[in-house]
């Protein structure tokens, strides 16, 4: 059953997935050959540096050429596990246009480009595939794509950086502020010396947008992505979430309107009950939440980074590439045809919890109740609270679309017996 | 980009599912045909009782004659969701023959015929999908053929009939009896009205089955799966689970024996600790935990049954095999390369948390542990509780094989200091 040539895979980057991968090629070559049905050979391996040890990686492989590699016109399928935009985007095209499939890891260049590169993949009649780009070992692109192709999808909910997750996750169990839980992050080799991909929230934009577009069946850019951080998430808002019987967590939320004429995708923090699956997600675990109309609710959940479970989602992917080359023909590729625009946050339909520090008088309560209901913000509860002389009042509002929520809190900040907003967290998974 | 030719589909069975599954083909009908690249139409769907009033489902193509519509020979894809083993195997085998995929919710006869019908799926050059026929609206089969077709899959452990899931969960937060708790199910209409299948774990055995041939890339039938149901689980059993920090739950267990030359599966109650995600599987959810070298621990949740679940994971992979038919082509068949051999029982490796009634006098405790010592098993702990001049000892071991704990047990019986053995449940999930 086996074909004499080996398929020829390029390696594009050999660093904490990429050696993985190249490790897995070798040690389970017998069971890669046996599923593919044909043997599979690393044909070459670009890096950067060439001189530093890579255990495990055969030396003879290496090259410093990356476009070179591309272009032999004898691989069959290029895994690119650098990331960034250029010069992958430019490599990846290249490979495409040398007749090789492509299994990529890069949640940026997708995020940014996907609908580009679809398109170049299938010009050139082979496969893009990206599982790994999106929470690492976790099988969502596959599923959301092929598992659910006969369903509609309109929400998925999802913890999608694990450094951020390992952040709040501190923060929630040891009352730790902010700086102090990336620190620990950092020491532990959660976090990244420079974090602001993830704590700035890009990293889930990317994959809230990859998301978006395959589950709307649309397509879907990193800039379409509304962004906040997790930064500003303080010690108090931590305890005002336990008080509240939720735990926050830094969301990527892809949804389609109420009309079903549009959708959205934001990555910010939130409050969710701890009832809510998605809250038990503990440390750097990633978990996503998916509900579609037939189907009704389900979660995946696993490790969301790292060597090994990146490697496993790359390797799925390989295995699916090399099937369909030996087989000339490829897989599913993108579906957009929906076609469905992308409404901004403003027309987000969500709640908020709202911490106010105000003047402790009479007709406090009253003033903020007026600001609510000429902005037609329904409110569902309201706590009030003496601190020395001041009061805080704590506001948690019915659903009600963003941009009116927002303009509430502008007017808040105006009136003269509202001394400051102390916090602001939307309220989502209920 | 649309061919003319419809795709057709003839449904077999108009049930629960199928009745969703006519639904869902009339109402998506556009967003099948976008995702598919032609239209699908149902050219007929078999039936038991014709004069059944079905709401939604077009009168005119109701039949009793489900042969003359498999052999129609212009049936592109057949879906059967009628469940049992015969006529439906006959059916299916015929449909093969006319050229015609199928795809089947049928967990029984996967489990007993999977791989005569593979065969015979491979010698026809069609599709045989079944991704329904495990857990539901859970994305699983997919995930695991191809998600994890780079990884090597150690363990698959699961809640995979939410009946019984239903019923633990109501003994664990009620303290309620099994019979009290399984006529809650009932006439809750979770439990059928002859629960045999699901409370003695015939349908969680057919599951296992399906799901360790796939994870081991070998062949499993549920006659190779040793199979307890829960109807002898007691409220007590419950309360000792309580007690260990542990939570009951029915589970279907596949796993890879530790030298990697066979692997067993099993179906049976087990205390699994609260920290374990399956721990917080509420009602009749079904989740199922994957463990795998490079990925991890996965876990996969969603509703296992129903209607409109079952029929979500019916319409992915309807949409799948007319993909296929479109191309000419088939996708990813059946994988059992490896040809390992299923071991009994008693290899497997697990621990046992019994509950004795015993003596209540001095040196039973040593009497119990030397028989214990005797069959090389291991304590881990012990508790002592006086009753009424009785007195109970509750034994928790180390992992030892699953026959040198039988076999303690039956040697525990036979002393005269032990007047009972009040329970055993094995303890999984650490």
């Amino acid at each position: 059953m086996m074909r004499t040539r080996p398929l020829r895979v390029a390696l594009l980057g050999c660093g904490v997935v990429g050696s993985e991968v190249a490790r897995i090629m070798t040690t389970q070559a017998a069971d890669l050959a046996a599923r593919i049905g044909a043997p599979v050979e690393l044909a070459g391996i670009a890096v950067r540096r060439p001189d530093r040890v890579r255990a495990g990686v055969p030396q003879e492989l290496i090259t410093t050429d990356a476009t070179a590699l591309v272009k032999r016109g004898d691989i069959d399928v290029v895994v690119e596990v650098i990331g960034g935009i250029e010069p992958v985007r430019t490599l990846i095209t290249t490979a495409f246009e040398h007749g090789a499939g492509v299994v990529s890891a890069n949640k940026a260049l997708l995020a940014a480009h996907g609908a580009a590169l679809h398109a170049a993949a299938t010009a050139a009649g082979v496969d893009l595939y990206y599982e790994a780009a999106v929470a690492g070992a976790i099988p969502l692109i596959r599923p959301l794509r092929e598992s659910l192709a006969g369903d509609k999808v309109n929400r998925v909910l999802g913890i999608v950086n694990g450094t951020t997750n390992f952040i709040l996750d501190r923060m929630t169990s040891t009352g730790a502020g902010y700086s102090e839980a990336l620190d620990e992050a950092t020491a532990l080799g959660y976090a990244e010396a420079d974090p602001t991909a993830d704590v700035e929230g890009f990293d889930a934009a990317a994959k809230a947008a990859i998301l978006a577009g395959i589950a709307f069946h649309t397509r879907v850019t990193i800039d379409d992505v509304h962004r906040e951080g997790l930064t500003e998430v303080t010690a108090a808002d931590i305890a005002s979430a336990t008080r509240m019987g939720c735990v926050v967590k830094l969301l990527a939320i892809c949804e389609r309107a109420a009309d079903g004429r549009s959708v959205t995708a934001r990555v910010h923090p939130a409050m969710i009950p701890l009832s809510h699956p998605l809250a038990g997600v503990r440390e750097a675990y990633n978990a996503v939440f998916v509900e579609a109309d037939a189907a009704g609710q389900l979660m995946f959940y696993g490790p969301g980074a790292g060597g090994a479970p990146t490697a496993s989602a790359v390797l799925g992917d390989l295995v699916a590439a090399c099937r369909n080359k030996l087989a000339d023909r490829t897989g599913v590729g993108e579906s957009a045809y929906t076609e469905l625009p992308v409404s901004s946050m403003g027309e987000v339909v969500t709640r908020y919890h709202i911490s106010l520090d105000v003047a402790d008088k009479p007709g406090v309560l009253a003033q903020v109740a007026t600001v609510f209901a000429e902005h037609q913000v329904s409110i569902d509860t309201v706590r009030q609270q003496g601190k020395d002389g001041e009061a805080s009042l704590v506001v948690v509002t019915h659903r009600a679309p963003d941009a009116a929520l927002s303009a509430t809190v502008d007017a808040l900040r105006k009136l003269d017996t509202v001394r400051g907003v102390a916090s602001i967290m939307r309220v989502e998974g209920e």
